[in-house]
């Protein structure tokens, strides 16, 4: 994460034990403040607050929660339940949290710890990978260069051990001057495109707007959209997404114009086991997201209720390629997704 | 407007000259606050910072406003212009300028209030129609009954002289027993969905939850959403309907889903001078009003530009139908919605 200057979490070891240190994603851009959790039950915190969020970080945090428990002497399979539960949609988080602890049962404190850091720059890899990856298969739908993108929520250094996924391809886009702007939906409601991504955009020197959600309608009106770009949750077997709300409306406004719609996303993101869409649990949260705009200042009459789930699922049949780090599925189907899965297997045995 | 209990504008005569006294939409649903003005450019300011706002009611303001500048002895023809042009896409504004400037021309001060008054009148009875053809339209298409319905942005008692459009839709299916729930979208940057729509839903006692405006797919998806009903600023004589920005993008997922998408709207929003939907002037607003959740309070990065248009325009092949007080047009196309026009200058002949 150095390499962007973004540390969204890192390992420390003060006199008083290891901790892991988390940058407070919930007060960004405002403030640049970190936590320092020193359990399980406060990383669990912490995920659930979305002070540390994103797929592949949340793997990270889950691998890293698993070592600090062993190091600090905790029941070491009770915090990675804790851990693996802690949200339901990503399944990254489980990932990470069953590669540690079944170092640990092999090597004890010291294997988890070197299992979260090789996962840590495994992810870096990734990043990098799909970045090539990402901006590779731009050049070829889109021949003409001078990219206009359009991105949802947040996909960058924050939420990976590198330069992250859907943003990473960005990135790379802008680094090689091919990127004309980046659309950045605000991502309601908690806002982490207007927070996030535009601050990992000024930070890169990007030409960047935010933009409402609901207004990307009219950039695909427009003909401004010439990519969609964005993360995914977790990946079912048949290539469902699931991903931030507002993916699928974004996929479906991308179908009716045309537009290519990309899923930029590591091979642990999809699962296997997860027959298809409907199958993947979807996190509804509580209503004040939505009917306060900060704690405590409702927007909404008193008593209003809100419909708050955490993502959406996207079927593959809107999906125009799947991009990994071990290449790209496209169409997206049970079969593309099943050969990259063995291509990873193969360059991991 | 008295029938709802909310009396979004109104004409009043203390001792020290006539004024219009504005329920500022803006504060609520936090506060009801009134605004006094007494004349022309404080009501244009009224309009451009949306303390009053909502299509046919800005026709109630341009008349009303005529009305005030003629009683109170200011240039008729230039309030007229200033007030005309205070926002470029609603057709409604110019509408009620026109009608009481001309009354003014032929019977000056007094001719001005009564016509602002008539068209005052007119529009109540007009939401009164309109809820009777939208709630035959959805019988029709929704023989079931017992409608999940989904709107957009306020089209309720606030920005009419009666119930509303759309919303009066939804009001008369309620007041029959026949609302399941009613959807209501935020609707960002503004929020008129959350403040206004669901102040206006609590008081009236309906079924109704507050939704992120991207999480109106996942509605669509899971099989939650039996209609679509909105508002409109402008409708082209092709039938292109520009509304509050995401109209168009749930036009989209209407289509994907095969939901009914109606517009409601009185026969002034019908503006055959405009050919189609590019021709709609659609109105940019400032960053801040995406950039910052309330004045002065930033979520984005320092220096982060917003794209920031008010309005979407959907294409007519988007639109169900056009429910009006003269009756529905639909399929929607020129002749239709020209058939339509002609019956309004039949029943006012």
């Amino acid at each position: 994460m150095a390499d962007h200057g973004l540390s969204a979490l890192r390992w420390a070891e003060p006199p008083d034990g290891p901790v892991l240190v988390l940058l407070d994603q919930t007060r960004l851009p405002v403030a640049e403040e970190e936590l320092v959790v020193t359990d399980v039950p406060g990383l669990v915190t912490a995920v659930q607050t979305l002070v540390v969020r994103g797929a592949p970080l949340l793997g990270l945090a889950g691998a890293y929660g698993v070592a600090l428990a062993a190091a600090r002497g905790y029941d070491v399979e009770e915090a990675a339940q804790q851990l693996a539960g802690a949200r339901p949609t990503a399944v990254n988080l489980a990932y990470g949290v069953r590669r540690a602890v079944e170092a640990y049962r092999r090597g004890g404190p010291a294997a988890a710890l070197a299992e979260a850091r090789a996962l840590h720059r495994e992810d870096a890899q990734a990043s990098d990978r799909m970045a090539g990856h990402g901006r590779d298969l731009l050049g070829e739908l889109l021949p003409g260069g001078g990219h206009q993108l359009l991105t949802h929520c947040n996909t960058g250094a924050l939420v990976s051990g590198g330069a992250g996924t859907a943003f990473a391809v960005v990135r790379r886009v802008h680094e090689e001057g091919e990127l004309r702007r980046l659309w950045v939906d605000e991502t309601r409601p908690l806002l982490q495109g207007a927070r996030l991504t535009a601050y990992e955009a000024a930070r890169a020197g990007m030409p960047y707007a935010v933009l409402a959600d609901a207004a990307a309608g009219s950039l695909f009106a427009a003909g401004e959209v010439d990519a969609v770009l964005v993360g995914a949750d977790r990946i079912a077997a048949d290539g469902a997404v699931a991903n931030k709300v507002g993916t699928y409306p974004l996929a479906i406004m991308a179908r009716h114009h045309e537009v290519p719609f990309l899923v930029v996303a590591p091979v642990s993101t999809i699962d296997l086991e997860t027959p298809d869409g409907a199958a993947i649990p979807v996190e509804q949260r509580p209503s004040h997201e939505v009917t306060e705009l900060r704690p405590g200042v409702p927007v909404t009459p008193v008593g209003a209720q809100a419909y708050n789930p955490a993502f959406d699922v996207t079927p593959p049949g809107l999906v125009t390629a799947i991009v990994t780090e071990v290449g790209v599925a496209s169409p997206v189907d049970r079969g593309s997704l099943a050969a990259l899965c063995s291509r990873t297997r193969t360059a991991m045995s």
